[in-house]
């Protein structure tokens, strides 16, 4: 199914701020978007403040003026609702609008996402806005959707979100015995006795009790989420038929976004890797974000088309990596690539971020070039690509409440990321061409050969039932280190650690050793040896047999990989963090026991990423060389013709520097 | 003179915290503490939050219940006033307890030590509790000795206190002019014209007067001091009898531990060694706290039994490393060896620190192991080694206000630390099989042979005249660089550097280089040539004689190290940082000079300690292997017994890695 | 024209702070300025705590007895209006006095510069007290010139200063609509809609916004020059025959000292060069002050004789240095050599910064020495050498405005600092043997074969004009990366970068790379190729010929180095940042089409400075050896007099290692 727009196209557009510039630029930025083969705009994002100049004052004019332009040059519009950055008169006619941080300080006016999401003001006016947005523009032919607000995520410490916190937790846990309970609060004698002592964990305040904090986390993330409803509510309410989304940022901690998907009809996310990032990052993302609503087809909302300005040193995206990667998003899922921004800013803070448009405002140049030949290519993909969905035999689980009960551990090593952790499984599976989902703890899990649950130091209740079962009947399991260690609130489990997995996996681990920087153990698999590092457990096999052995230290011998027959299925563990080649072999004898299969039947070569979308019969690959050099892809038997060359292909497949095919 | 605790047995046992966990567990607890020969618990140390649950409320049935169940199990109590962190119903009633952070930002409820040590309301509370504690308990049999809060340190700057400081200082100083002047407050033309006009040195106030900025710190200790004897007060009131500790943190900066020493019975503290502590700063450490009450045995209140969880990286304490470091507290004159904590936290901040019960409670497992077997060990040494002294003919001067002089001081290296000072000559004694004691500035030398004041930037009144006489009997004495620069309020001597011990070494200091990071010069003594660095004096020979040049810079060829003879003793002056082999030789100079001897008679392998400790007329040497292979060991002539392998020992002994033996 | 003091000797002396120390210690002050050759002293630069006492008591009987003594030593007055520290009393009872930090934090009393420059309580309290200093002292026999307070600089964002940035702004845009456009407010949608939205940019304020955030810094420049000029109309009015200094910092980014230096009758600052510091950047940062009054002499108003104490690792200077950097002072425009300070503080802060008579007070060490040498020599050449101008035929353009908006972007780099920028320009020239002016925008720029203006982002009204008809009348002019970006307010050219100096380059940059830390490019010229790095220019040649390469990237082969004729004269660009060879190597071509010469025709050897001052008809070469050996350097044809040694020398010079020549 793809997303259900109306529009059988792929979307190319990007966000577009037309206040910046005087109106006789936006004729020229019509004309140039129907060059670059632009058929959507992203509006007004930033615009509240030149929308509604005071409580009272609105100005809609120019507005109109921008979308009957764009409509009128056949521009299709992503309508935002503007409620990011709150404009100045707002802030100083009702201050509690105003974030205070979690160091103690409150915010003056400046900058974008401030509010309090508590803020009774804030959802008032903001809701206040939508209507407005909702009435004016609902019934426009141009708009295809509504993109709530703008890249959520700022906490707030205040004393209205203190109160709100209390109203929360009693809903949570009913009583104080309760929560003192869970959290552990006879720890340093910090036993509540009163609701009211409970506040928000500013950094001088209480910060001691990782259940609390955790709590908080899921708090901050609900309430923004509520400012997300109520926008959202409004346009349910106006304009019921418009599907909804709110752009968000992959890996971002601060959110829950699977408890986000519920409440939106479709995924988008902006997508801004690091200099340093590798593919198998990006893929990682692009795959939690269509993990969100079950593999449904994504919007790309943002990427830049040059460079960006807030990293340290922003580097050029070298010819052909914008195509690349805006067909690596589609491989995992994406209909839409967009950009931000269109035009260039004349002045402040993203003045230096890459866009379609430089200042110069010229189209003979290399980027806009870049932009309107990806542009023609989708014109033509479209229809043939449309709404496929990904398949894949293994998944990754994801969760954000394990993600901040692992970061907020204070022991036994800094190192600790979450988010790496699940990436080092990807990226072997990803080399070896096996294509995983990224799923929540709730997703049935039925549908999947393996099942790997990297660092998953929370274990929520209902999980050990639901593996113990998905492995008694067969299925795959893989746990490692840092696993099985808190239930829900974080408490520990009273059995030692993996807890309620220990009879799945057939281990119980006694002691975990944290390395330090550079110190390194390695694991003996058979002839094969490979680094290892971070953390070692010591593991005491129940049942499990061992898969490789520690090399150094005094634990050298004993067992640090090990896997367990469980039922029909088997449990794999690994006890230590594996080095790249190392994390290859283990995953590669995960995938020997699950039967996994490769896109094309083999792993393809070093850099080259192969994935397959499929809606209905209509069947597409992706292959995409990473490399900045030429590569040659042998194909599965059979011929295929390549939706971007049309020209037809068998047997194999020569990929120029950052090429692409789309074979069909 | 052993502990005076009419419990002749060495004590073993630790932090107990059964408030965590169901009463049923309490009775597994007493088990398991038979089963690993603890004979001690410390406890309520955090109890104040479940003992007090409001003003009025007083809850002690669990304490009773705890306390009978380790008395009927033979358990005697080291017993905590449970003082060291407020509850929240106390910080949300009396507001002005909380601390204000050197930053000028008020603390919020949560974490422990957040009480000003100046609030009326906190002394009322906390003695309050003590003597609840007192009355209730002070007669138990079980009861064997005072543990006053927890870990004292935390300063506080908030207007109460700013109150106090000038109280304080009107008391020391008389008049503001005479402040001024001791102050320098010319300076920047900061001179104060009334009292009011001094402030607690926040972060944003006046810092930039050192003599004020250590008088604020003697100010600190002084008033959590006096948080301390406020409830030692009431102990000797209701309990005269029952000895008083309050646990110590070794070379912590905060506190002048030897005034402190002076209100206590008992010294104790907790050692929690870095991942990369040398045996030499554990030796260190024990020897300053030791040195607090002359010599008197003491208790190693905490240590974990395997890993930590606040240090970056936490790895495992290797196995036997335990059972040495505990050895090496009692070589160095401690009676006890205790443990944080018995079980570990089910949840919260400390949930990963190392406990002798690990989360899954069982006692078939290495560290449970290695903590009952070496209770099984000193169940059967404690009668031949309670009491012993251990007896050093060198002293080095320890004093806090100087490491405060040193480490406020604006130039001229930042690299300057007080305690690696006084470490490298302790280093240097050790690895010449010499025992040390450390003393403050007040102490009786005329034991001594040779006294040794490592960076003594600031010479208090008495000091030096007290050196001169020491000297002229014969004593030897080392001074170094960075010394006699200030008095008592760190105000520079007028005759130059080093101020008044200059007639005694010999020489003045004329200029001194500060060397950057990894920049050298060496020291040429005779045919050796040693690195140095940090600080060069350029010394001016003023009836010295040299005893190492410099080879490098403009001022090579002139004396780095000399030597002075004043009356019948000797005065030696180090005027660099000498690597550590340029620190054993020149200690080896002192050691001929003042005729010190090694315990054994000649300097210990490597990585090998000797010390000797002596009750009457019982003598007793322990010997500890900190390498991590075997080593062999000469013995002087006679022989020996092992008291832990009871097995006959003469001419050598042969340690296994990380081996212990105590020779009788 | 010399400094007009009616006093024909070059100044020797320093800041003398009496009130530290008893009388009787100012008697041997004076007998030991005498003995090392000083004639001047700085007093009482932070007196006002002593010389008022509150606000209606005053003591100046102790100043006055100083002043009496060093006149009666001969000694020459350099008065301070002692205006730069506020006393504890004032602070006290005026809290609006003190500063808000930028992170919003109020400061509490302590410490210099810690007063509002907008307060009006410190306008009228600090002018009251330059107003008692002029009227008791203006007429006094010894006053050489007015040293009005002491390194300004601190910045402050409370209300106060609030309020008077928007009448600033105000006076500035007369409406909110032209701020709004000119700060592209619209972006965020941040626009304001009444002037009191607009608040200081503190740290949790608005900051996004470069126009406002370089606004701000120019107002805070203007406000605390405001604070300077009230007390110079106050001088002006009673002494207006008495010269009037304020002693500045070099290279210091908060203010804009060109404004500055339109209000000063004569330039004086403080060199306190980093232990790193190579020549050239002292011999920048002398040039950039000689060139805020058109080359008038200038006085060097503090350096350390001996060393410093705020730095990290405050090395001595090496023998000679001292003297070798006067001179260097000298060289480049200077008629006065004086330290900070004449003797050690006894206490506090700068206790350990170094003085020429030390804590012991001896005149027979090596510092004292030094600066006794010295003194004798400059008592010799005065007359010779004072009053003497630099001639230089090339100029550096150096802008505070453009420094701010470079530092103050996002993107494309981090790396990016303006001075770097400036200094690789004026290094290279150096190397070669010519002399360069350091000149503001707005100075006339026809009296230079060359003007080079580095990473000018900011190009302000007018320049592109006047550099264009510099250029079209046959001057040579040199641009580079990150140049012509934004106009005054930081609002980017519509026509691209650079924007209005394109016509005069004849490029056109299409987009910039950034480059990260050690990723390398190179420039090839001709058969020469460079390492180049940070940024990398993608320049279009739109009349431009190329003068070299890239060499790496998928832009190697485009141009990185341009030469454009335009009219007569010749328009260079550098769109990368070159190593230091590849600098000399490009201002050695720039130096051939500009026909500069070196000051003794041909490039010095490495480490050696070769300057020339000419005062009428009398030329003084001043020759200076920066390496620690000796060197022959090879002089023009005639024969010169060494005014300090007072040889005749020909043909060639020998110099030691730190030596000075001064050649007439």
């Amino acid at each position: 199914m793809p997303i259900d727009l109306k529009f059988p196209f792929i979307l190319h557009g990007g966000d577009y701020n037309p206040d910046q510039w005087p109106e006789e630029v936006w004729d020229e930025d019509v004309r140039l978007m129907n060059l670059s083969g632009v058929n959507v705009a992203t509006v007004p994002v930033f615009g509240w403040g030149n929308l509604q100049t005071s409580e009272d004052t609105w100005d809609f004019g120019w507005l109109d003026r921008v979308i009957e332009k764009l409509h009128a040059g056949g521009i299709r519009l992503c309508l935002a609702t503007a409620t990011a950055a709150t404009p100045p008169w707002l802030d100083a006619k009702y201050p509690d609008i105003l974030v205070v941080e979690r160091d103690g300080r409150k915010r003056k006016h400046g900058s974008r996402h401030t509010f309090c999401p508590n803020s009774e003001n804030f959802k008032r006016l903001s809701t206040g806005l939508t209507r407005k947005m909702a009435e004016r523009y609902g019934k426009h032919p141009a708009l295809l959707l509504w993109h709530v607000s703008n890249e959520y995520g700022n906490y707030c410490y205040c004393e209205t979100c203190s109160v709100a916190f209390r109203t929360w937790l009693k809903a949570k846990y009913g009583t104080l015995k309760e929560l003192n309970h869970r959290y552990n609060m006879s720890f340093w004698g910090q036993t509540y006795t009163d609701w009211s002592q409970v506040e928000a964990p500013q950094d001088l305040a209480q910060r001691n009790f990782q259940g609390l904090l955790i709590d908080y986390n899921r708090f901050q993330s609900e309430s923004i989420l509520g400012c997300c409803k109520a926008e959202i509510e409004v346009l349910r309410e106006i304009t019921p038929d418009v599907p909804i989304t709110t752009n968000m940022m992959g890996t971002f901690k601060p959110l829950d976004y699977h408890s986000w998907a519920k409440e939106l009809d479709i995924i988008s996310w902006d997508s801004y890797p690091s200099r340093s990032a590798e593919p198998a990052e990006m893929a990682f993302r692009h795959t939690l974000m269509r993990g969100l609503k079950d593999g449904q087809p994504w919007m790309l909302m943002e990427q830049t088309p040059s460079q960006q300005n807030w990293q340290a040193y922003n580097s050029l995206k070298r010819p052909g990596v914008m195509r690349l990667w805006s067909y690596q998003a589609m491989a995992h899922g994406a209909d839409a690539v967009m950009y931000f921004q269109w035009r260039r800013s004349p002045g402040a803070q993203e003045m230096f971020h890459g866009a379609v448009v430089e200042h110069a405002g010229r189209s003979d140049v290399r980027v806009f070039q870049e932009v309107a030949g990806l542009g023609a290519e989708l014109a033509r993909l479209g229809p043939d690509t449309l709404g496929g969905r990904v398949k894949a035999e293994a998944a990754i689980v994801f969760d954000w409440d394990a993600w901040w009960a692992v970061e907020f551990s204070s022991g036994p090593t800094v190192e600790l990321q979450y988010v790496d952790g699940c990436l080092d499984a990807f990226r072997a599976l990803m080399s070896l061409g096996i294509t995983c989902d990224i799923v929540s703890v709730d997703a049935d899990l039925n549908q999947y050969k393996a099942v790997i649950a990297p660092t998953l130091k929370m274990v929520k209740p209902g999980f050990s039932e639901k593996i113990g079962s998905y492995v008694k009947n067969g299925g795959v399991f893989v746990s490692s280190y840092f696993s099985g260690i808190t239930d829900e609130t974080d408490r520990s489990f009273s059995n030692g650690y993996p807890g309620p997995l220990q009879d799945i996996l057939g281990v119980w681990i006694e002691e975990t050793d944290a390395l330090a920087p550079g110190e390194k153990n390695a694991a003996q698999f058979g002839d094969l040896r490979f680094e290892c590092g971070m953390l070692c457990d010591l593991i005491r096999l129940e049942g499990a047999s061992r898969l490789a052995t520690y090399v150094k230290e005094f634990y050298a011998g004993s067992p640090c990989v090990t896997e367990n027959s469980y039922g029909s299925g088997k449990a794999f563990y690994c006890g230590t963090r594996l080095d790249r080649e190392g994390a290859r072999h283990f995953y590669g004898l995960v995938a020997d026991a699950a039967a996994l299969s490769p896109v094309f039947g083999i792993a393809p070569p070093d850099g080259v990423e192969v994935t397959t979308r499929t809606a209905g019969d209509k069947t597409v690959h992706y292959v995409l060389n990473h490399n900045p050099v030429p590569v040659e892809v042998v194909l599965p038997s059979g011929s295929f013709t390549d939706l971007i060359s049309r020209k037809l292909v068998s047997r194999s497949l020569t990929l120029s520097a950052y090429g692409v095919a789309v074979l069909k």
